[in-house]
């Protein structure tokens, strides 16, 4: 006997129709350069070009617009300072409804600024999420605000689950999906919805190695909490597993799947390179799994969701530098040469003639470290790739007295 | 009297219906943020998300299309490093012609293996772009290959024109359109098809201050050529203006106007932030002359063209660092500390608290420039905004011996 689905079919095609009058369906390309690489037909979902850079717009916009005409009057709240934050700032205004969003103190400004340009009240109480959660859940007792969770909650689950009814109209004869799963509100959205039309498209999460809450929950039969929680995505770094998305993600998913931070790096450099888009960690992370599926995906068509693209430029400048680090194309290494005119000479021209830029050296006599008559170079190289990095470091060496690879 | 249009709309429409068969239009989404930011209701056309990355591949695609069965057993021909190399590959294996590319033996090996990837052999030749564009018409001479020029054709014109045919669908009733202008091809087509369409449309182009043929060339009444040309926007760094494409923009164009490397890298900026997109600075430069237009613009539709996203990484890197600088979001000062301990403490805590974060600090106690009781620290902070770096500013004058600020 068929289980009754727990986010019904029906509920994410109203949440369509009332996204429809606010949102165009976000941009869903193919990718060939990336295809070829994978060995699949590769499609992009981009949430990343959502209004606010992210599909929590869905949820949160569609869960406002359900209220009551008193419960819109008493005003929304959340805890966030992140995409969910701006998801709600954004529904809450185009809707009328006040909104209160209360972050941790810790908060940058410019997550702070962004909110509050969205219209959004901001109140700073706790000093992580979970004592701005705390605090958030008083004063929605005390005020009579409606709280908004950023996955917890069927009506934003369903407004998540839109996704998957454009990706129908844009690609129908689809064979995969994957996307990123934090408290698992997309999946969980996305999977209800194609369990009901197209049961035979096979449906993967992907989670961040050092958060990855719902991959234990999931081989543990129950919702796991971690202890801690250790990633640059911030976006899907969380510890708490909790049950309803639970229970509709063990049900749904045909695997979950993680990768590590440089791994996801890499994947970031990839979509920057190769489909010229910025997409924060917890939304690259979905092409980061995509080699461990690639026996599967051979030849399929392949929607890889790319959740956000709310990264810090600052951030990303270091992810390239670590990606590239990751893809074999940025080599770091020390080496020690002679300390006497020419050796430092000696040094570029072969670097030169094996055919890689130097990105940074440091070239410091008054380095303490090297003896009387040797002096450390600190080089930061551009190569064209592993093997080539390779060849560079056969050339090094027959130039230098010792060198130290850095990873 | 109505002057004959060089371009025929009716070849556009031809060149039209002969893409649709190989390429998606390009996404045309509305920007929010970057709307409130101009005070205008801002588009972009993201040719960034073509599968070469660039507009280039729909005049290559379409001029091959047209060859006669004779000419295609020939084969085809262009001199090119750049997006038209690979929009001529891409158009090539399509259409089952052999492609030929010759680039300048300097060409970095990255381009040479994107444009081989795609199916074109590579051929390198001369120092320098003429160099290898003279090497280029001296083979297909010898060999009767097809030589397609990157902008000085008709039918690569009409090819780039589609562009205004897609536009024309997606928001019929926009007011500006806004592209950059290195040969000129892709305005050229643009401007035809909106001059014949939508006359009252207002066309501006844009160039890199540092390479502004065709804006010296209108000015001037007819096509000049450059001594040199300065810009990292190696997409529109053209210097010679052709007879065919300045006739058409000198007709068609509502204005030209340029921007500096500094705008254009803070554009960059913008739209890695703002829209989420990888934009070259041939692309970018679009955006960055909007702020010229601010009081025509206001309440108005406007299409910016975001030409390419072709830009390296590495560049990528540098780019974000000036573009922030340029922003005022990061600040970079020598200081000059007194050599006793706690000194460099109370620098630190002085820049914490100014609520300015550190990306690098060099404090060289062997730096041979300063005196024997004083050390200098040269720092690199990242601020919110001008506002924020000037208040950095003033509580670090408070504490150091002196300041310089490197720009």
């Amino acid at each position: 006997m068929k289980k009754k689905p727990i986010i019904r079919i029906s509920e994410v095609q109203k949440a369509h129709e009332v996204l429809k009058k606010y949102l165009p369906s976000s941009p869903l390309l193919h990718n060939p350069w990336m295809s070829e690489i994978l060995g699949c037909e590769l499609y992009l979902k981009l949430e990343n070009m959502q209004p606010i850079g992210s599909f929590k717009i869905r949820g949160a916009t569609y869960r406002i617009s359900q209220l009551s005409s008193d419960e819109k009057k008493r005003g929304v709240i959340a805890a966030s300072a992140g995409n969910h934050a701006q998801g709600v700032a954004w529904g809450s205004k185009q809707l009328g409804v006040h909104a209160l969003i209360v972050m941790p103190k810790s908060a940058p400004l410019v997550k702070v600024k962004n909110t509050e340009s969205l219209g959004a009240e901001i109140v700073l109480e706790g000093d992580n999420y979970d004592e701005a959660f705390q605090a958030a859940q008083k004063i929605a007792k005390k005020t009579g605000r409606i709280y908004v969770h950023a996955f917890d909650d069927a009506q934003v689950i369903a407004g998540q689950g839109t996704l998957a009814l454009e990706l129908m109209e844009q690609l129908p004869d689809l064979d995969y999906v994957i996307g990123s799963v934090g408290g698992g509100g997309l999946m969980a959205g996305v999977s209800s919805v194609l369990r009901e039309l197209k049961p035979k498209i096979k449906i993967y999460g992907a989670q961040a190695t050092g958060s990855m809450a719902m991959v234990k929950s999931i081989r543990a039969g129950h919702p796991v909490k971690l202890d801690h929680v250790d990633t640059f995505a911030d976006g899907i770094a969380v510890g708490t597993t909790k049950e309803l998305p639970f229970r509709i993600l063990n049900e749904n998913l045909d695997g979950i799947l993680h990768a590590d931070d440089e791994s996801i790096a890499a994947a970031i450099v990839t979509l920057l390179e190769k489909a010229k888009v910025v997409s924060e960690g917890a939304a690259a992370v979905s092409l980061a799994v995509l080699e461990q599926l690639r026996k599967k995906i051979a030849g399929k068509k392949v929607v890889v969701i790319i959740g956000g693209g709310n990264i810090d430029v600052n951030v990303l400048n270091r992810v390239i530098d670590r990606g590239l680090i990751q893809k074999g194309r940025r080599l770091r290494a020390n080496v020690l040469i002679s300390d006497r005119p020419g050796s430092l000479a000696r040094l570029t021209s072969t670097i030169a003639l094996a055919g890689a830029n130097v990105i940074q050296a440091i070239h410091d006599r008054s380095e303490p470290s090297t003896t009387i008559d040797r002096t450390e170079v600190q080089l930061t190289l551009e190569t064209r790739g592993s093997e080539h990095s390779a060849e560079v470091l056969k050339a090094l060496r027959d130039v230098v007295m010792d060198l130290h690879v850095i990873s």
